[in-house]
């Protein structure tokens, strides 16, 4: 502790200092030409001069704290946890609060030991939340339930810092004790909420649970309501749902909104982070939208750090982590780029390589359920009912967003079946569950997809990561399903008895140990692949994979069949 | 808590709604005209229309949350906490954070325990910091020293929720481990600061202890230093030091600055309470400063919520205490009037009536010194050296502000010594130790009291609180010191033999039990009194207490003698 203070005074040379640096302040919104002083891992001070052990010439570039996320799901990039950490730190990215729930779905507390376990030592601090909501609602059939006791626990043994995304928001609504229970358990520390659409009364009673953030809003006056109401505001700009220009006018009407919103992920793929990069690509979004740099910034340092209540993060000032990012050439302005990168004081990045990495290949878990039981093309038939004139229930996908529509659509009927309807975008849907090899699935149809021929298949559906499969006929559906058995999870094309393309995912059927770059490649060639079948909406495996979360409005489909969060739950094919 | 739930959706009645309020929102910067619901103490909801057990029609009167004032010291308003709270509840105060050094300074622990217990079941919520400087520095003699294991048991007991003013910024600038180890207690907890003209690397390694607040800045750009380190700024408006003016320029350069400022009394006089207010008296400075009124609010409400992490308090949101005010006819400008207040969904004042409060009349701490010890008027000499031309230190008051000069003055000699100069405003001061009866004195010279004869004394002495005495002779010094140590405390003026007038303080010689009306109108009487014997700076007495203050620049006076903290501590009357 002396030396902090006596590296602070400038009495002993600190470990490191970074000489000449721009520093830029989100609290002055200005920059400071001036050297940085680092000591045990901390910012120690900042004045015009410091001498180090150690020195860096930043010759006057652009020192920024490191990025934060607010708020993502790690298993989604398909990525472990290292191999999220590299990339995350190259772009910058210093913190990132995530939500273990997929893994927890899929693999119970095993999966979340190993997320926490291959979380330690890694570039990047990677802070989890209890996942509240596992599984996301009673409608789902996950490999085990998480129960009060375990998320007791998690926050007893800290491993874990908030409380992950509430998102059985009707539970919370009604009052209902366990939830409730959940939420009290926080105690001091924040609950993240999920409350997509809610509003009015309703709203009120979502947060009046003590619930202080949301990440679902889609729709500028839905935010407004809920900052009005003392919620943060997480402005999501993941791969597939993207909310950033949306809701950007939130802090275009009043800055000081800043101190209330921060920009998050969510869900976004490997490739995206690659190619665009990760907090980087949101903050130059923001800055070619002419938002202040100081104030974007804003929202994704020291905002996120304080909603969190994690005070070390967040800022260039002494007392804090030393966490920052030196910039290239350029100002902070939307050409910017990251040239190196500090955690804790040790030098983690420079010029596109990322050093000290901790090697997680034996921690594979071990679960693995052995599927037997995969329908024929028979049990999945849907019988026509025959009534003159009635209609189907059909999700209606919406591009660009998670909310689905409820479509009410005049059937395709060939020999007493309801099939799909390809001249009108109308494919079948089957969710299998594949925890426990029940062999329960159901049946439904979707419009959106662009499937013209075959099926695409998934072991990642949201959030009880069940196989779902989509296609134009009932053979490619079941070839799909038996597919991703075979595989124990992953990603699949098929036509007819044949397997086009496939990519497996080995850790519980949502990640793998694959390198980021050949992740992202084999992903790429597979939506390439499913494009030759007429899918023509981006990103098609992670909207497949939402259509199955049944807190999200309106419809979704899971091995229990239709669901309506929104209007009690369970709904039919028919429109009766 | 389902009730609250029930009640927020609107399917119960709630226990009170507020109707047809015009609610002003910090964090939309607008009015919202809606019912509050407020079920089990805290607010359930707003909308549009609410049912409730019971109903008031605010008949679109402007709603705003109670107010927070983030740092106070009560026992310098002479109040026991019942009667402060009765006064801050009228003008419509919720909460407050005190550090009670005072009375630990002058009763040790037992006068802590009385803080406490007297603060519990009041209008306001009365949030305490556990003192980190008692002694202020080891230059001051209080009754008892507050160790390390006391403040880790206030910790431990939750007797405390952030550490008092860490004034000892010598101790933590040189890295002193006791020091430190004290912040290191707060844990999560906040730590208030105390490090007046602070800056440079001193400022980054108070700031690097992990300190997050200064109530200190009275000038602009120090206080855009320390905000620009990280720390949270309280602006204070108090009776004798008045900031508020001087730092509004923070604010209006920068309105995102509102969430890292807000506006504190730190020390405050019963009739200042009474003629002018409390918070909404900082308030209305702000307004008529041309301030937008829901960023001047931010800074007394949401503000100092977040920064003492309470999250259930300073905004008018689902799960937030009922704490709120309800305005007279005016809008939110510089002549709002504060009409009706509650407390956790009670009502507490209406019309400058306030209901429900607790006595303590009973709490009277036994602890008292009888002092014995008193110098005498040959004591108290000061000699003259004889050697030519050879200069003197005086403290120098600078009116309304705390700081002091170190004036070098010629001295006034008579019969071999150095005596009061009163044709250059210039006393003679005394200081005398009264919790130990040690008779340990020191005696030196002070300008800009105005006092032509006679003499004023006071217990208030920060923050050791013993006996000091200015006057313009020995004898009229002596018969103070004597009044003083016969009333047990309190504030005295003498003439000769003769005491002109008193005020005694029974409660540590800090507090008394007299309603505030009578202090505040015997206050009045004591400075009318003062001013006839030719004092004329305003709060004599107050700006008298803090001449012993050894933490605050430059020279001060203790029993220990001469203090100037910044340059080395003790300091001789004759410069040489």
């Amino acid at each position: 502790m002396n030396k902090l203070a006596a590296a602070a005074r400038g009495e002993i040379p600190a470990e490191l200092v970074i000489h000449n640096a721009r520093i830029a302040n989100v609290l002055t919104q200005s920059y400071e030409l001036a050297d940085v002083a680092i000591q045990s891992g901390k910012i120690a001070g900042i004045a015009n001069h410091y001498e180090g052990e150690k020195n860096f010439d930043a010759s006057g570039r652009v020192l920024i704290p490191s990025f934060i996320d607010g708020h993502i799901h790690i298993e989604d990039t398909f990525m472990t946890p290292p191999n999220f950490a590299k990339i995350a730190a190259l772009h910058g990215t210093g913190s990132v609060f995530a939500d273990p729930h997929e893994i927890s779905n899929a693999l119970g507390i095993a999966g979340l030991e190993f997320m926490f376990r291959a979380s330690l030592g890694l570039p990047i601090n990677i802070f989890y939340g209890a996942p509240s909501c596992v599984p996301a609602s009673e409608f789902e059939t996950p490999y085990e339930e998480l129960d009060i006791n375990a998320i007791k626990s998690m926050f007893d043994r800290n491993l874990v810092n908030h409380l992950g995304e509430m998102m059985n928001f009707p539970a919370i609504i009604s009052g209902d004790s366990d939830s409730w229970a959940k939420v009290l358990l926080a105690g001091k520390l924040p609950v993240t909420g999920h409350a997509p659409g809610v509003s009015g009364k309703s709203l009120n009673a979502y947060i009046s649970a003590g619930i202080s953030s949301d990440h679902e809003c889609t729709d500028l006056n839905e935010a407004r309501e809920k900052l009005s109401r003392g919620m943060y505001i997480m402005i999501r700009e993941g791969s597939s749902f993207r909310d950033l220009k949306t809701l950007l006018p939130l802090i275009h009407d009043n800055p000081l909104n800043a101190s209330r919103c921060m920009i998050v992920s969510d869900d976004i793929t490997a490739r995206d982070l690659l190619a665009n990069g990760h907090m980087d690509y949101k903050l130059r979004i923001m800055l070619r939208e002419g938002l202040n740099p100081f104030i974007a910034l804003r929202m994704i340092t020291l905002t996120p750090a304080e909603y969190f209540r994690v005070y070390e993060l967040g800022l260039i000032a002494p007392g804090y982590n030393a966490d920052f990012v030196l910039l290239g050439e350029s100002e902070l302005d939307e050409n910017f780029s990251v040239k190196e990168v500090w955690k804790s004081g040790r030098l983690i990045v420079r010029d596109n390589d990322v050093f000290d990495m901790n090697d997680t290949e034996h921690l594979a878990p071990v679960i693995k359920t052995q599927i037997k039981n995969v329908p024929s093309q028979e049990d999945i038939q849907v019988s026509y009912s025959g009534h003159e004139g009635e209609l189907i229930n059909v999700i209606g996908i919406t591009e660009g967003t998670t909310i689905t529509k409820t479509l009410q659509v005049t059937p395709k009927v060939h020999e007493g079946f309801v099939v799909p309807d390809t001249e009108n975008d109308i494919a079948k849907i089957v969710v299998l569950e594949r925890h426990r090899d029940t062999g329960q699935f159901s049946a439904g149809f979707v419009r959106g997809l662009g499937i013209k021929r075959g099926a695409i298949g998934s072991s990642v559906a949201h959030d009880a990561h069940n196989f779902v499969v989509a296609g134009s006929d009932d053979e490619s559906i079941i070839t799909a399903l038996k597919a991703l058995a075979e595989m124990g999870g992953g990603l699949v094309i098929t036509e007819g008895k044949n397997i086009i393309a496939s990519f497996a995912l080995p850790i519980g059927g949502l990640m793998c140990y694959l390198p980021p770059e050949r992740i992202a490649c084999d992903l790429t060639s597979m939506e390439t692949q499913a494009e030759t079948h007429g899918v023509k909406i981006p990103h098609p495996f992670m909207v497949l994979s939402f259509l199955c979360l049944s807190v999200i409005p309106e419809l979704r489909i899971t091995d229990q069949g239709y669901i309506d969060i929104t209007n009690g739950g369970r709904q039919n094919i028919f429109v009766r």
